[in-house]
C-alpha cells in the first residue's frame, strides 16, 4: 500500500525520535548527560536522518542501519547547534523556542555536552555489527564533521562576519556548514543500501544547497511564528547568506535551479525515488 | 641492544612528535586548522601515546598501529585541554608556557578547534586497514572520550567546585578526567599487540591514579619554573584534588601504593615489562 508523502515523513520522524529518545547517555546525576538529552530532545526537522533512511529505502536497503547512522549524524548536527549558540559564537538564547543549552545549563556544561555528543555519534556506529560497513560510516562521518567539513565551514562563517564575502566564500561556508552533513546522511543511506557512498551525491549536494537558500530566504520573508525563531538575524549579524550575496531574485532562481537538479539526478530511480522527489519539492516551499 | 629508559622515552616522544607534525588538518587559510596545529604542536609529555606504544612493544605488537592510535588519543586529550582553558571553564591564559588556544585565536576558533580535534582522532583510526581492529579502536576511544569518560569527569569537576567533594566524588572526577584516556591508550596498545583490550587494565588504572596524585602534589610542592605553569592553582580554584581531600601525607602514601600496584600487575611480563616498570617509577618522582 502506497502512503502519502506527509504520512511517510511523519513515520520517518517518529522512528527517528523514538531511536534518539532510547539512547541513554548516562545516569541522571551527570549534568553533561542531562544537557545532551535536553538538546537532542528539543526537536527540529530531523532532516538529516530522514534523508539517510529515505536513501536506504529507495535502494530497498537496511533501514535499521540507515536509521542508526542518520541519528549519529543528527547528534553531530545537534552538537554544532549547541556550540554555535554559545556567547562566543552566535550568542543565541533561544533554540526552537526553548532556552538554548548554555542558557539552561550554563556555558561550561554546554561546551562539554557538545563535545560528548560528537563522541556519542561514534558510539552509535561502534554498535554496527558489519565491521566493513561500520568503518565506511566512520570515514563518512569524520570527513563530514571535521575541519574539512562542518568545523571548517563554521570557521569561514566567523571569518566572513568581518570581511565582505563573495560567492566563492559563501560556497566554502555552505559546503561545510550545511552541505557536509546532508551529504553524509545520503552517503550513509547509500552504504546501508549496498551502493557506493556517492550514489546520491548530486541529489544531496543540490538538496543541501536548496535547503540553505530557502533558509536564507526565510530569514527575510519568513513568518516568525511559523519559524519558531526570529527573522532578520542574518543581516543584523552581518552574516554572508545567499540573499545578501546574490540578492533575493537570484537567490530564488538558484533555489529553483538546485531543486530541478536534485530531481533530475534521481530520475534513474523511477518509482523508488518518489519520496526523495517529494522531499525536494517540499523543502523548496517550506515555511519552517 | 638494550637501550636506557631515558633514551627509549626520548625515542618514543620523537616518533610521536614526528607523527603528529605530519598530520595536515587543512590548508593554511583555514584558521580552525591553524588553531588545531598550534595546540597539537605545543608539546607536553605525550604520556598517552607513549603508553600505547610501550604496551604494544611489551607484547612485540604492531608499533605503527599503536603509534597511530596513541596519537588519536593525544588529539582527544589536546581537545579537552583547549576547551578546559576556555573562560567559561578553567579560564587559563597559558598552556605549557604559551598563550592558550583561545588567547591566540579567540574563543570561537578555540571551540571549533577542540571540536575538530575530536573528529580528527577518528580520522586517524579510519586509516587503519584491519577493519576488525579499527572498530575495536573506535569502541575504546568512544567509551573513554564520551560522557561516561572524559566528558563526564569534567562535568563532575565543575560540579565539585561549588560543593565539598569527598573521596568518592574525587574518584568519579579522576576516572573520567585522567584515568579514562590513560586506560584507552593502554587498551589500544594491547589491541595492537594482539591481546584482549584489558590486558594492561590494572597497570593503566594504577598508573593513571599515581599520575594524577603526583600532579596534585606538584601543584603544592612543585617548582613553577620546572613545571612551566603556576602552582597553587587548585586551591585558588577550589578544585577537589587528592591533596585537598586526603591531605598531603595520605596522598603521598597513595602515590606509593598505586605505583607498587602498577609494578606488581606487570610482573608477568618479565624482561618485556622493563620500560613499563621504569615508566611507573619515573612518573612517581617526576617534577614536571
Amino acid at each position: 500500500m502506497k502512503i502519502s508523502f506527509d504520512s511517510q515523513l511523519k513515520q520517518y520522524r517518529a522512528m527517528i525520535n523514538e531511536y534518539l529518545e532510547s539512547v541513554e547517555f548516562d545516569s541522571d546525576d551527570n549534568i553533561v548527560a542531562r544537557a545532551m538529552a535536553y538538546s537532542i530532545a528539543s526537536g527540529g526537522k530531523r532532516i538529516r536522518p530522514t534523508i539517510a533512511i529515505a536513501c536506504a529505502d529507495a535502494l530497498d536497503g537496511d533501514r535499521e542501519m540507515a536509521l542508526a547512522f542518520g541519528c549519529a549524524v543528527e547528534m553531530i548536527h545537534t552538537s554544532t547547534l549547541i556550540h554555535d549558540d554559545l556567547p562566543c559564537m552566535d550568542n543565541d538564547d533561544l533554540r526552537r523556542g526553548k532556552p538554548s543549552c548554555h542558557k539552561k545549563f550554563g556555558e561550561a556544561y554546554a561546551v562539554l555536552a557538545g563535545d560528548a555528543l560528537l563522541i556519542a555519534a561514534y558510539d552509535i556506529i561502534a554498535k554496527v555489527e558489519d565491521e566493513k560497513k561500520a568503518m565506511e560510516f566512520v570515514k563518512v562521518l569524520s570527513e563530514a564533521s571535521g575541519v574539512r567539513g562542518v568545523g571548517g565551514g563554521q570557521g569561514y562563517d566567523i571569518a566572513a562576519e568581518t570581511t565582505s564575502a563573495d560567492y566563492d566564500m559563501l560556497m566554502k561556508i555552505h559546503s561545510g556548514k550545511t552541505a557536509a552533513l546532508i551529504l553524509a546522511a545520503a552517503r550513509g543511506g547509500a552504504i546501508a543500501g549496498g551502493e557506493r557512498p556517492d550514489f546520491f551525491k548530486e541529489y544531496a549536494l543540490s538538496l543541501g544547497l536548496a535547503f540553505q537558500i530557502r533558509d536564507d530566504i526565510l530569514d527575510f520573508e519568513g513568518n516568525e511564528e511559523k519559524l519558531g525563531k526570529r527573522t532578520g538575524v542574518d543581516v543584523a549579524n552581518n552574516k554572508a547568506t545567499f540573499v545578501t550575496v546574490l540578492g533575493m531574485q537570484s537567490a530564488k532562481a538558484a533555489l529553483e535551479r538546485e531543486t530541478d537538479r536534485a530531481l533530475e539526478s534521481i530520475q534513474k530511480l523511477g518509482d523508488k525515488g518518489e519520496f526523495l522527489r517529494s522531499l525536494a519539492l517540499h523543502l523548496r516551499t517550506r515555511d519552517n
